[in-house]
């Protein structure tokens, strides 16, 4: 199995859905907020639906979202070699008939995306702004998929808008602070917020990630907040609900 | 001590603060709200500052920030019957030098406290809104306490800029479903949230109740999610960190 991967790459396991993914920790390798997200995300599981997760990484997403459901789904990223990482996880796991990616830009998706056709998005999006940090002249991987380089929350929810049918779900991970700015960006891009959830690190600790749900053309009423998420007991231990999120129901 | 009531009221205790105060389940009985309210607002605690509860009802929140500053507050309650309680509780308590009421609309309270004069505003506004509800053509102190009967949260906003100092601070403890909302209003009123807080009733319930703290001309950078408050532990009773709230320190 080793012989598929490329100089500083590894081999990682996606326990509950027994998938193993290239990461390399000089590139990219996904963390807990993929892992969250795909388990957030309400996906048919077996209805047909159209499934596209934005901003894709090495897949990680993509591959946790095949357990929820039996309808193929489409990654579309950025980097040509993330993109690279994702396709060989796909034929080491004999996931052809699952999963695909798009090599693309987000800003241009509707030229390989119909609009208007999508059910449900996924994206866990540059969480940073280029003013916030010196990043800004630095290109490398990482960079781009932590920074909004080439893609900004409003750029995002245009197309992610775009993208949607009508009443299509849109699921989104991102950081506290930019709550009102993520709100606001959705809002004005025909996108209604309509459940959020708070991700603590301890439960004496400030939340550190969000969760948000958005539906086209939705109601603008019945919007919740869902259970804290706290990632560690007191003992220092991955809670219970983060152990069933990674290992499945214990 | 008993002489004091009216027909229909009671008195209840203020632990932490040992004050006595009257209550009446037919016309207004303060509840966790106020109590979480009174804890989450920062005040000076000997700096001299000007401190304005809105919407006051009985004044429980008015009472319990007495606890917290060497400073007067000033109670603001359009519901006469509830000024009266208040002010009988003030009287009670001693607690004249520390706490007095205005009787007044809060679209009317520039008349009584100067514009761009107060340090701090708390508030437990109505939640609901009207439209939401049958409450619309009952008049009674129930419905105009917990509906927008007389104070729409755009009204509540504007005024409290009005009265804040430039960097003066606003608190607010209000319900989820209208989180975009009052940050959006709060925004549009020149107050930017600064912290946000969520109450959720058990480890595994939706929230029921935000804290929102909103600085008046502050900078939109710096937005922090609080810890959460989960208010009953896995055996139904109060959570460690209700009780240090309620009966100071355990």
């Amino acid at each position: 199995m080793e012989n598929v991967l490329k100089e500083g790459e590894r081999l990682d396991v996606l326990k509950r859905e027994n998938i193993h993914i290239i990461q390399s920790s000089a590139v990219f390798s996904f963390s807990l907020d993929a892992v969250l997200l795909a388990d957030f995300a309400d996906l048919p599981r077996v209805k047909p639906a159209k499934i596209v997760d934005l901003c894709a990484g090495n897949g990680a997403v993509s591959f946790l979202l095949t357990g929820k459901t039996k309808n193929a789904i489409v990654g579309v990223e950025l980097q040509e070699k993330l993109v690279d990482m994702a396709r060989r996880t796909v034929q080491l796991n004999h996931l052809e008939e699952k999963v695909s990616f798009v090599h693309a830009d987000v800003n241009e998706i509707t030229q390989w995306i119909e609009p208007d056709s999508v059910d449900v998005i996924t994206c866990n999006p540059p969480y940073f702004k280029i003013s916030d940090s010196s990043f800004k002249n630095e290109k490398d991987a990482f960079a781009i998929a932590r920074h909004e380089i080439y893609l900004t929350l409003d750029q995002l929810m245009k197309q992610t808008s775009h993208l949607l049918k009508m009443k299509g779900k849109a699921y989104f991970v991102h950081r506290p602070d930019r709550l009102m700015e993520i709100m606001e960006t959705m809002r004005k891009n025909r996108i209604a917020p309509k459940k959020l959830q708070f991700i603590y690190p301890k439960h004496d600790k400030e939340a550190n990630m969000i969760l948000i749900e958005g539906i086209k053309d939705g109601k603008e009423d019945g919007f919740r907040v869902l259970p804290p998420l706290v990632v560690y007991n007191q003992k220092g231990e991955y809670s219970d609900k983060i152990k069933g999120i990674l290992y499945g129901e214990q």
